[in-house]
């Protein structure tokens, strides 16, 4: 085929096409370099020399979908927010690096209905342009809010989010909403949708498709497995980044997924709260809160220095919650003058602990407060919550409570 | 049988008793509030009322093993050497805490044999008694000095440690010793050794087992799964505690075990660096190094005022190595001034890499210097070691190469 005609195709098109007598479809990608480029429906992208392939069927595919997509309007509405990240990025093949890009219409063309056919109307805002180690509390707020008038205004809601830091501002909506009228689901990519092997499209699909359940929690829905079938919607406040550069990034820690949505069908598990009539927004969050690592070494001084003047310190120790004994005296020093240590454990699996070792019976006896197994991100991310919403004097109660499936038990004070 | 004769148990005896007619073996335990607690060879502890057992065997076993101990002696001898931690501990029946002991004979009389009869000669020594989250870097240099005499009197050496952070003591140790004539070999145990399914007594038989082998490092030897049945000898420098409890807590993090002791068995992988002739010992360290933990919220001036006056900072990032663009400037001034950022990811999983995103670009060419796949902690131990060995001109250099498996390729400086 010519690279004229080729031209013309929009990214993200359906296509069927022939190559060596073979007919296969997949979704187009682009030309590049005298390639061109076509996501296989096996989920990875392969390069084909123009002339090497024919374009068979492509409008038609997606005049067949615009005809089931204004058909099958039977009610539910998702909005599908943009915040950046990788998924609204596009590689620039110059340097071989990843960009943003606000062109992100192929999510409604490819992604917004599912294989079956939709019963869907997907709307889609860019409301931030943000990679994600960009993110900052204030914007958790603003995004929260866009949120809450889309619940209002009866649409689910699908946020598109950069992975790096989408466990916080997940576990900020949880925290701040009280209650959901629809699910909130978030979703993102480790890899752009023009790269190969892209989990762009997948992740889209599932999370429009864990939007539409009955789930009242804020999700984060990324790939289950390293192969390109199946999405996992995990409780945000159970959800870590554990790999770099894996599709399955996402682990639910020591809890099975929410839902999981394979081959076009979501599969709900029971486990999760339930829709209330009314979503119930608490944007209020203090951000005088800081995270520590603990490490041999950590000298006290510089533990000091890094705690005074904020509300509340989330330590990450090893193990079962400890520090070293040498920074007792400034947990005791600064605890009377009024800020909140809270510890969590840096091994993520696994509870904190004070009543195994001296350590944390010491630790719990200069006012450190254990926080079971709450990951340290949440930890961080419900103090903000606490201390802005709730009087000082309930903060330890609360933070020990469980809010939103964060903890598992009640703990001892 | 009555308390009298039960109480002339020793604590870690083999015991042969029988119970309803049937006869069972296991470790004496002890007698506690009337309970007598027997480990039972499943690996877990049993409590029996005194009247309901009678031992039938006992001093047998262990004059057995006595001769076995000096018929055997061919001539490969092992140190264990204590610093300390839940491995040197019991639990206070008062409390129900765990509190450091001395008597660790149990050691030597229950564990320091293989099952199958030993060929080593093994010498216990206290050197510290110091929980884990206590251990500093000074006490690291003084480790190694024993290691290294121990080394050169021609002994293999098992260092048992506490779990919080044995990771940073072994990896001291992997970056310290430049060659090693003999394993040195890390355990721990994750519940102390007189608790119901304690890893203590499996954990210390198979680091004994890879003590005695062809294995040229520092190795942390701890339980394969959550049976009482296989050990894992992991490359100290890839190793990671990932459980708070579990007895399988530390992971060989994306690399498989050096070798695997299961059934008095050592199947070695293959996959080590050699012994020596000699052990050689590099202890100098450079402590004015950092770790800092990024989150969405860390603000330029904590940022500033924590890393500042340090020689290097290690910033565990999200994802492939990001953190806030308006943390730039301080890393720009800072870097300008000779502090040296050192970059990893805080998913554990995967690898840093500069050259995908803008921010990672961003980031190196204002000094940041990325590890590619070592884990955080081992790259603030290594930094340590190469700020205190190397000409400070060819610390980047030597941070992005491999040294002891902590990298798995050279980097693109």
């Amino acid at each position: 085929m010519c690279m004229s005609d080729l031209g013309s195709i929009r990214f993200g098109a359906a296509v069927k096409f022939r190559y060596r007598n073979t007919e296969m479809s997949g979704t187009f990608i682009g030309v590049e370099n005298g390639i061109v480029t076509i996501k296989l429906s096996n989920g990875y992208n392969a390069g084909f020399l123009p002339d090497s392939i024919e374009i068979i069927e492509q409008s038609a595919a997606k005049a067949e979908r615009k005809k089931e997509r204004t058909r099958k309007v039977e009610g539910a509405r998702v909005s599908i927010l943009s915040t950046g990240g990788t998924i609204a990025s596009r590689v620039d093949y110059s340097t071989g690096a990843v960009k943003p890009s606000e062109d992100i219409d192929w999510l409604l063309e490819s992604a917004a209905f599912n294989k079956n056919g939709s019963r869907l109307t997907a709307e889609f805002r860019i409301i931030e342009n943000i990679l994600s180690e960009n993110m900052k509390p204030s914007n958790w707020v603003a995004i929260s809010r866009t949120i809450k008038s889309d619940l209002d205004a009866g649409r689910s809601v699908v946020v598109l989010h950069g992975t790096d830091t989408m466990t916080y501002t997940a576990s900020a909506m949880a925290f701040m909403f009280r209650s959901l009228s629809h699910p909130v689901v978030f979703t993102g990519s480790q890899r752009s949708s023009d790269r190969p092997s892209s989990d762009s499209f997948l992740n889209v699909e599932g999370a429009i498709s864990a939007s539409s359940s009955s789930i009242g929690e804020v999700a984060i829905a990324m790939h289950s497995s390293s192969s390109d079938d199946c999405i996992s919607a995990m409780r945000a406040v159970r959800t870590r980044k554990m790999h770099s550069t894996r599709r399955d990034a996402f682990k639910s820690i020591e809890e099975g997924p929410l839902a999981t949505y394979c081959n076009g069908r979501l599969e709900v598990n029971g486990n999760h709260r339930q829709l209330s009539e009314e979503s119930d927004l608490d944007d209020r969050m203090d951000t005088s809160v800081m995270m520590t690592y603990f490490y041999p070494g950590l000298s006290a001084s510089d533990f000091e220095s890094m705690s005074s003047g904020k509300k509340a310190v989330v330590i990450m120790g090893t193990g079962l919650g400890h520090i070293a004994d040498d920074l007792l005296k400034t947990i005791r020093t600064l605890s009377r003058d009024g800020t909140e240590f809270l510890m969590t454990t840096q091994c993520i699996y696994g509870r904190v602990n004070p009543f195994i070792y001296s350590t944390g019976r010491n630790l719990k006896d200069a006012g450190v407060t254990y926080l079971g197994d709450m990951l340290s991100e949440v930890a961080y991310v419900k103090a903000m919550h606490v201390l802005g919403s709730y009087p000082r004097e309930q903060f330890r109660e609360i933070m020990t409570a469980n809010m939103r499936g964060e903890i598992r038990e009640r703990l001892r004070l």
